[in-house]
Parts: C-alpha cells; structure tokens; sequence
C-alpha cells in the first residue's frame, strides 16, 4: 500500500502510533471493568481538555450528533438564539430549528459575531445561546467568554461548540459559564473519527427537556456512567474508546498548556509564512474575535485556481482543505490539529509556496523564513 | 498483556487478526475516492446478507442507532404493532412509543409470538409491524417470513431487527417482505462494535415521514451514498469502516452460505450438549418458532448459582452470558457468532461440564461427545 497522504485538514489528522495500534486488540466485554476504566480515563483527561469539573460522557457518534444531543435534552422547545458566523453555526442553527424556536443571529462566515443583537434576543426571552467556538469554515476564534457573560446575565443556558478547539486551544468551560460542551475525537485529541465528547452543567441538568431521540438521551447515558463500573447506555465503539484512552494519554504526558501553546505556535508559523507571500487571511479579526489557533483560512488570490493549488500540494502528499459552500474555490485552509508539528507544517508550507509560483502568483517575501522565526 | 477471554456472548465477539489490523492504518480522508469504495463494498457484501437489493446505509452508531432510524424516518405518529418475546422486543417497543402510536404484542420472553392477536392490530389498522428476528436475550428464532406475509396482506411496512441473524444465519428481506431491516456490527459480522447497517424499501421510502433526529435522518444517508465518491452525511467512524470491508471480505471469501451452515452446526453442537447433559433448553419453540442459530439460552438447573457456574468458567479465560432483567440467575447464553469455530465452541462446553459438576449438578450423558457427533 502507498503510503497514506498527510492530512493537514481541519480533521480528520493524522494520528500517532500509538493511538492507531490501541485498536488492534481482541474484542473486550463493554459491561466490564476494564472498559470501566478505559471510560472513566478519558472522561478525567477530557474533562482538563474542557476546563470543566460537570459531568462528562463519551457518545459513539460524531461531533454532529453531540450537537444534536446537546439541543435535544436541553433545548426542545426553548427560545434558541444561534449566533452564525460559519457552516457549524448554521448546522447548530439547522437543529436548533428541529426542536425549539430558533433564532439565527448571522454574519458572513469569517466576521465578528453581532453580540448587541445577542442581547437583544436574551431580552427577549432567548433561553438557550448557541456558539461554535472556533469556526473551521472560515478559521475564525470566537469569544466564547464573553458570549457566556451575556447568557448567564440573562440566565440563559449556554452551549458552545468546542469540536475544532477542545485539546487544541485554551477552553475554559466552568470559568466562561458553558454550560454545555462537546468535542470530536478526530480533531485537536488526535483521535479516529467516530465519537464526540459533551459536558452537561448541573444548571443544564435542572432545565433537561424529556424526550430527546432515544440514542443521544444523556439521561441515560449520566445513569450508565454512574454505574460500577463505569459505563455507556448501548453497545459503544470500543476500538474507538481504546485509541481515544491512548489519545488521552498522550495529551496528559506532553501536558495541556504545552500542547495548546503547540497549537498556537503552529497556527502563527502558518499566517506568518501566509502574510510574508503577501496572501491575505479570510477572517476579520477584531478585538474580540481572534484567527483560529487550530486552522488557518488563506483568500486564494485572484489569478490561482483551488484545484490546480490544492492539487499540485496533492501531488507531494499533502490535502489541504478547500472553502466549504459559498466559499469553494475562495479560500484555502490548512489545519495544524492534534499531533502534527514543525516538520507537517514546513512541507505543506513549501509546497504551498511552490503551487503558488507554479500558478504564477508571485510571492511578496520569504514564507518559510518567516515560519521557521515563529518555529525556531 | 495477559491474553483477553474469549468472549462467548452474544456479541462482543472475537475478531479476526485482519479484521482488528485493518483498524491499524493513518486517518484517510472520508471525503475521498478510497473512502467511498471501503463503503460500497460494505454495502455490496452486507446487501447478500441481508438478502436484499433495496438501498442500504452504514451508520456510526451502534444496533439501538438503527433501530431508532427505523422507527423515527419511516413509523413517526404511525400505529406500530411491536411483536415482543424478548429484551430487544421491549426495546423497539419503548422507542417506537417516543414517535408513534405503539401497541406491545407481547408474550413471556422466549416463548412463541401471538400472530392472531398481530392479525387482529393489522385489521385494526396498524401501519408498521416490528419483530426481533433473532431475539438473544431468550435464545429464539422468531417467524419472519409469517410476519412478513401478514403485514404485506394488510399493507403495513415490516421492520425486522437482524442485529443478531443477519450474516449468521439465513436471512431473507426481500422475499419476506421486509421493508426496513438492520444489523449490528459486533454480532455475527465478526466485525468491532459502533457500526450498524439499515436497508430500506421503496414502499418504505414512500412513507418516509419528516423531522426523524438529524443525526439518524436517512434522507441525508441516502443522499450522500447516492454521491461519487459515496459517503456518509456527518463524519463517519473510519477505522471501523475499515475493519467492516475486511469482516466482509472474509464473509464473501467463506461464502454466506457455508457461512449460515457454520452457525447452524455450532448452535445445534451446543443444544446436543446441553440435552445431553440433562439440561433444558430456555426457549419454548413451535413449528414457526426455533431455537437460535447465533446464541443459545440454556435454564440453569436449580441446584447451580449462576455466579458459580459462569465464574468457574471465566477463570478458564471464557466469558458466557447470564440472563438479563427477569431472566439473571435463570438462564446462562452461550453466542456462536460471527468467526467462532469448533475449537472455540468444544472448550466453552468442556469447561461449562466441569463448572456444573463442580456445582454438585451430575450431567446424564456426555455432552461433548454428542457435540463433537455434530461438529465431527
């Protein structure tokens, strides 16, 4: 077999050895003690991921179907104001719409947020504030704390998104008033694909809503892990725990803060090289919203083709992203999440750099020059 | 590591080396071409299974997952008619009362359903029946072509739960008049736990009600497996995609057929032992009901303690299943699913004589002698 292409995507990322080769084992009894504490030391490792002491369990499903947990046993029927500034905002939005009275609070994707029309809604009765924290559709950081001041002012739940930033970036849950959380495993955990994490507040807790879709009830899924051992309502993935467990692992011996500022170093390498070619960065940032420390968004410029740039850094072993929707052929986006490190992002620098000139695009200055500065 | 038990239940099971290496490999892209061709020959092979040619989905989540897409995409506030013998029965049952009209036909677990009184809800006017083809929980084989034929004469859609028959034993969808029918991957697949497959009529489709959980919404599986490459609507959980292709290479390399034979074989060799011994077998079968090919539910005689029989027999490094709910301390299961063969089923039989002895309990006759007549 050729060797599998590096994937500098915004997840799913290339994982260590040691969390791959976690699943080779033979099949273990799920209702047993030894997936008790497989469980139990994930959800201790996650919950230092999350910054949060709540309650946390592991579903065997993706991110998408946290979100979905997240608003069916906490916000069916309630007044949800979603703030959109991206795809995975509109995706909560579109759910929201499933089951409470949704309200979407929009910018173009890759702009500031619009928290004075937030605070309107919450005048207006929104119960429930929806945020995805760092939107990979436009690589854009946005600020989860402050948006959670304003929910808690007027005692409405907050839930954020934290697929693309848990165990990458610094995420203060209990501090920033979150009330619900949840991470997917193929992304800043440098685990397969496959299953999500999500955190419920006890002031969640008290506002539960019956009747969320049987397989995501965390009812059932807080009844199960507060069994010994420890536990999850239906048969789960259980290679996915064990590769997960190891993931978790590996974060706990490098330690959170040296892997978050890893995540930051990286990104800046990526928008120094970015701004030294003379490329423009698609988000707009302002005092408030950041650019993402897990995924860098580049406007493609106007004389290079998508295809033929992503498709020459293809043809050395490199998948960068593309824009999402509205955004095809706009921008392109090159992830730094989870394991990888200086050496993933220097090739798909310089091949990068080799596409653009290939396109004809001259650069302004020396790209790599200015990664290896931030690297080094 | 000391070496894992060989797991004799009714799924876990034991995995094939190739099946649990294939799990070992680099995230890919479940976007691209390679993706796409693991899913459709997952479906290619699961469709044989399965017996049918109606479209077919593999969804990231466990057996329950489909049930509730069953339930949800195609019974929403429709009279349900749920054939209950078992756990599994109960199951559907509960879940089917979260989107419809649910009525319970129920009968002791293990004992033979009531096709009357199913025949009296059709002509009252229920609109979806539900059956656990295989129900585990009481080691009985429920009648699906009986079923099939009574809700096709009163035109309700048949939903048949395979989680634990479907490439085990013979399974016939489309000449039984199933319209939506799924299957669990840790079961008789020999594949790892997570992963579950649903197929899907045309008269299933046209009754497709709106608004079923986002995450379980067959309208988007379909769509996207009706894409090039073919994928998965939300991110799906690779490495046991991967694992699955391989579990069903190995199915087409024995071929369903031999494969059906083997189950039956290895079932039957347990039954010899256990009449053999002087034990009774738990499910009450009839002309249409029979016992179970993939698991077999034998009643614990009542000089023997469930924790000392079946703790005997773990200390040899096997794990059997006791009874669930009503049935814990009753019954204790012995599953012959998925990859399991003679050598598997002959140790799990000798140390469960020694066990019962043990427990002062004198066996009549020779029970792996009459096994081995069966395997031989």
């Amino acid at each position: 077999m050729e060797k599998e292409p590096l994937l500098m995507l915004p997840g799913p990322v290339p994982m260590p050895e040691r969390v791959r080769y976690a699943m080779m084992r033979q099949a273990i009894n799920h209702r047993g003690a030894e997936f008790g504490q497989v469980y139990a030391d994930c959800a201790r490792v996650l919950k230092t991921c999350f910054g949060t002491t709540n309650e946390l369990f592991v579903i065997s499903g993706s991110g998408t179907a946290a979100m979905e947990a997240a608003i069916s046993n906490f916000g069916r029927d309630k007044e949800i104001a979603c703030l959109v500034n991206g795809k995975f905002g509109e995706r909560l939005f579109k759910i929201a719409g499933r089951y409470g009275k949704a309200t979407e609070i929009g910018s173009s994707w890759g702009t500031p947020l619009d928290l004075a029309a937030l605070e309107e809604r919450l005048k207006g009765g929104a119960e429930v504030v929806t945020l995805v924290h760092n939107e990979t559709s436009a690589g854009i950081l946005n600020p989860a704390e402050a948006v959670g001041k304003l929910a808690r002012k007027y005692d409405a739940l907050f839930f954020m998104d934290g697929i693309t930033s848990i165990g990458g970036d610094t995420v203060e849950s209990d501090a920033w008033g979150v009330d619900v959380a949840f991470v997917g495993s193929q992304k800043c955990l440098a685990a397969p694909a496959g299953l999500s994490a999500i955190s419920v507040s006890n002031r969640a807790w008290e506002r539960y809503t019956k009747n969320p879709p049987y397989y995501l009830d965390l009812a059932a899924y807080r009844k199960s892990a507060g069994s010994t051992p420890m536990e999850t309502p239906y048969t789960p993935a259980v290679p996915l725990f064990l590769a997960l467990r190891e993931a978790c692992m590996i974060i706990d011996e490098e330690g959170l803060n040296n892997r978050v500022l890893r995540h930051k170093r990286l990104s800046q390498a990526v928008r120094a090289a970015a701004e030294a070619w003379g490329l423009t960065l698609f988000p707009k940032v302002d005092n408030l919203h950041r650019y993402s420390n897990t995924v860098t968004a580049i406007t493609i410029p106007e004389s290079v083709k998508d295809s033929d740039l992503r498709g020459t850094v293809k043809k050395m072993g490199i998948e960068m992203a593309g824009g999402q929707d509205h955004l095809k052929g706009n921008i392109f986006r090159i992830g730094n999440m989870g394991s990888v490190g200086a050496p993933e992002i220097l090739a798909t620098l310089a091949a990068t750099e080799h596409a653009l000139r290939k396109q004809g695009f001259t650069v302004k200055g020396n790209g790599l020059q200015a990664a290896c500065e931030v690297l080094g």
